[in-house]
């Protein structure tokens, strides 16, 4: 498994009229998260991009437990539980001292600049493996 | 059934490197479609807010097969499928010239001010009781 | 003088937690107006970036004197006032109602992808011209 | 004088379809940056709104010298030049690896929940006076 955690501070423009951050932030916040992996990993975005390497979103989906508001300090933990085949599966945790706010995951496959899907770059397998390896 | 299409014209601003609109954007266009849908009953939401009656987002979920471009006229067509009781369950298409861009749904429920969970207002079930009469 | 008003509807996602709409959304209003000016005058935005010309905001300005909320339908009149020269200068004014809200202008000049300055289209100019003539 | 730096890293929700941070995000930077000086100040903005207090946008410009990209990391320095009478002038340069990005203004003005103009809090007055301190 490979883990990490981010921090974020709500911005007042992330608000809205209920007094509450938009439910819609919370995508973009998934994505600091997620660059911040792939960061730990030793491959960032940036240099993915670079290269030729997308990482679109296919899927994404949110559950909203508890709101958060401006100013406030949220941790977003993601996680890749599976050693990724064609698809890569990452999931968010969203907390506020301890408190679970929202749970999500987002769903990516690697593509190149013409929208065509290609195979991950070794770099990426080779950086991940150890995180799954098996005794068996 | 109940059921209603918007159209939306993909800004600048909704764009990001990629060239295409990022993800995050759809959620916000799933808005869009929800409350013209609110409108279309007869009960926008901005006076459901003036009564007190807050319709939070408690889930919502997008997925990805075909990406827009700026300047791109959507047709963003929202249903609601079966006569809600506790939870609204709302499902959205998003498409281009026919062809499907994006489906998702969201996952609401009526809240007071407080965030207290609360019944639906008596309009908007008489608004949406004739949508889903059964002959039985 | 070349003029003419699009219309918007304030988003939910566009509102901040003072229950009005964010100040920075406006210069994406100024945009969409800014967009819909380049079709009357016949050179779509979309089409001037296939043939290489962008065309980016060197300076933007906004002055609020009163909000605007949620759902609301606000006009945005856009203005060139001047046959622009090197710099393209935009003029703004939000309303709602007759009413006044906001008011500022947008400068631009062309570039090209790798972000060096470029004269404007011939297309852009010839389109412009009629609007400035002048009987000297 | 009264002056602080923030950091912030571009977002690729924030980018847009040049390849580069799209103009509107820079308004929210500069919010950023200003929560940061009503921090070290000790007046929290959260808590001037708490108090009834909101310090709206009146004006806000900006002057983009060069672009900012994707995961860039960059630096708001905002400042207040002069002891602030009725409205409240901040200045903003985001810089990044000291070039000079952008510059900018806002003003603001302190008012009531009712959207009247009001004094500033005392203790806003008394947290800014120090930094004005004038020998004559």
């Amino acid at each position: 498994m490979l883990q990490n955690t981010s921090e974020i501070r709500v911005r007042y423009q992330e608000t809205d009229a209920m007094g509450i951050a938009y439910h819609g932030n919370y995508l973009t916040w998934f994505e600091i998260a997620r660059i911040n992996l792939l960061d730990t990993l030793g491959i960032p975005y940036r240099e993915l991009e670079k290269q030729g390497y997308l990482l679109p979103v296919l899927e994404a989906q949110a559950r909203y437990f508890l709101p958060s508001h401006f100013d406030e300090r949220l941790q977003i933990t993601c996680m890749i539980a599976e050693m990724p085949r064609v698809k890569i599966r990452i999931e968010y945790i969203v907390t506020r001292e301890e408190k679970r706010l929202t749970n999500g995951y987002t769903l990516h496959a690697f593509m190149d600049r013409n929208g065509c899907a290609i195979k991950p770059p070794d770099c990426f397998i080779s950086a991940l493996k150890p995180h799954f390896m098996q005794s068996s």
